[in-house]
């Protein structure tokens, strides 16, 4: 399978160290083989090789600050312009990993276009141009008779979107609620342990978990964003940030968690989706919904559904490997359906 | 697709209505029309239709005890020979939904060697052929380019092995560990709320969780049979029933709950699986486990892997319309991968 890759942060860099961690592995049990050709970012340089680009090599000029300190070879193509690439390339598929913008996902969106009308399958990291134009993407896709797949826009590689779509394909899902931001979670979590909010929230940013401005995680515009995806992905609606109930988890106060504590239940952010609408708020829930011991910055989410009650996965929402990891999957899938 | 359902019992009537109800819901969602065309059970008669059974006819003729009330029609068999109409039906799948006997599997073995020589895809419920000759089904399946899928035989229909050999497939599964015995987390469960031991079972047996002969579910045999089907399926293990430790949950007494309780602890009955070996047996848990909150007959399984740490599914482990769901999610399945 040929690759080409949108962005080369910490995602596209996780996937491509798996690809070459697991060469054998994924060759071996799947007979799965894959190359990247080009890579494009928006600031740090473009490469396009129709032979392949090596994995190590990329890393390292990347490591280095720009894409420009991989060395010259043969066929090396630099500075390439992106939709050329997308259009002309011998590529299977298109990873597109850049930073999620919802106000119009753009440039994605149109690379998005581009890719699907050249005929290559699309798999995103990239929230945007789901949240904002699933449906004319998956028409696309249909009329190419290629595949859209996004795994990695909710709870990383934990599978909850092929949980949903594929794994329990037979039952009506009603409603999904789940914990879909894992920063506000590790907050959360933290103040259980008897921190104050403020405390908790620096020690999310010394992490790394939440950014110098985490306006979009604790005022609930992740997790929201991903209500956009289950909204489109599950119930066939296309709603828009401003569709949606969104309130963060900025007002609660140790004393709200303490009270909650008396009487059994815990406060989670809780990011819900039915076909009547999607909603992010702080929610108290009692100690043995499955959501409740959800802890630090894992990811949960809870089906309900016609034939089969509540179905509940658990796992990690983020994280270097854990998003390639989502990326891979999706590949697999395409393979195993017959690219 | 033409389906010919082996076992009609609770999972397959459960199945057959799942169809009768939804069939205009998946002809629209996923263009999946299905028609049961032989129906063969041990002892209350076999059934063959090449234009197809009616669903409702079949499931009122079941109610009266024996489908020989299936009323005449023209082109209608009766009695038929199972191996004959295997062989020699016009079919795409066969479900085998028999009673699960981890001995020698047989008859069910037999048939499914036989629907898949005959070039059908095969869908399981009952456990024993999985357990027992798990690699002997594939490798015939294989050759004849044919799915072999038994969502059923682990959590219904709550996709513990879709998750784990698609769902997640690019990650490498070191260990699966679950509670997947419904019955005896029922009893635990109860327990925790006051019951002694005696009372919970009692219960379980008066709600048709336990058998009258409760042995093979509080012995820790039926979840024991499940961990063979997860070395199989994830590891490439065909073990035996005795190479497993199994230890069940009788001699746990209130007393054993009460000092866990005050450790912040709970006692479960866990099925564990690594490429290793397998065992069943009860084992005290911390309260922030996602195994640790499930509750009555509920289920879980906990993957872990090399890219994405824990994964925890949750949910039904049992039921009519629960484990009916599962065989149309196979046949789903079977229908995307191109039949």
């Amino acid at each position: 399978m040929r690759l080409i890759l949108i962005g080369f942060g910490v995602v596209g860099q996780g996937f491509a160290e798996i690809l070459r961690d697991k060469a054998d592995e994924l060759a071996q049990r799947y007979s799965f083989k894959a190359t990247i050709v080009g890579v494009a970012t928006r600031s740090r340089g473009a490469l396009y090789h129709p032979a392949g680009l090596k994995i190590d090599t990329l890393l390292k000029a990347i490591a280095q600050g720009h894409l420009n300190h991989y060395p010259n070879t043969t066929g090396l193509k630099r500075d390439v312009d992106i939709a050329a690439i997308l259009e002309q390339a011998d590529a299977d598929a298109v990873l597109e990993c850049a930073y999620s913008n919802f106000d119009d996902a753009q440039p994605a969106l149109e690379y998005c276009r581009t890719a699907l009308r050249s005929g290559k399958h699309l798999v995103l990291a990239n929230k945007g141009p789901i949240a904002l134009a699933y449906h004319e993407l998956q028409t696309l896709a249909r009329e190419q008779g290629r595949q859209l797949r996004f795994e990695a826009t909710v709870m990383a590689g934990t599978p909850a979107l092929q949980l949903a779509r594929e794994g329990i394909a037979g039952s009506h899902i009603n409603a999904a609620r789940g914990i879909l931001n894992g920063t506000t979670n590790y907050i959360l979590t933290q103040m259980e342990r008897g921190m104050a909010y403020e405390e908790a929230l620096a020690q999310a940013q010394a992490l790394g978990y939440a950014e110098a401005d985490p306006t979009a995680d604790v005022g609930g515009w992740d997790a929201a964003g991903k209500v956009l995806i289950l909204g489109a992905a599950l119930f066939n609606q296309q709603w828009k940030m401003a569709d949606l109930q969104v309130e963060g988890i900025e007002h609660i106060t140790r004393k709200d968690i303490e009270v909650a504590h008396e009487k059994g239940e815990r406060w989670k952010l809780l990011a819900e989706a039915t076909p009547e609408g999607g909603k992010v708020r702080p929610v108290r829930i009692p100690q043995y919904d499955p959501l409740a011991t959800v802890q630090g910055a894992t990811n949960a989410i809870t089906y309900t559904s016609d034939l089969l009650g509540h179905v509940t996965l658990v796992g990690p929402g983020a994280g270097r490997k854990e998003t390639g990891a989502a990326l891979l999957d999706d590949l697999l899938a395409i393979q195993r359906y017959g690219e």
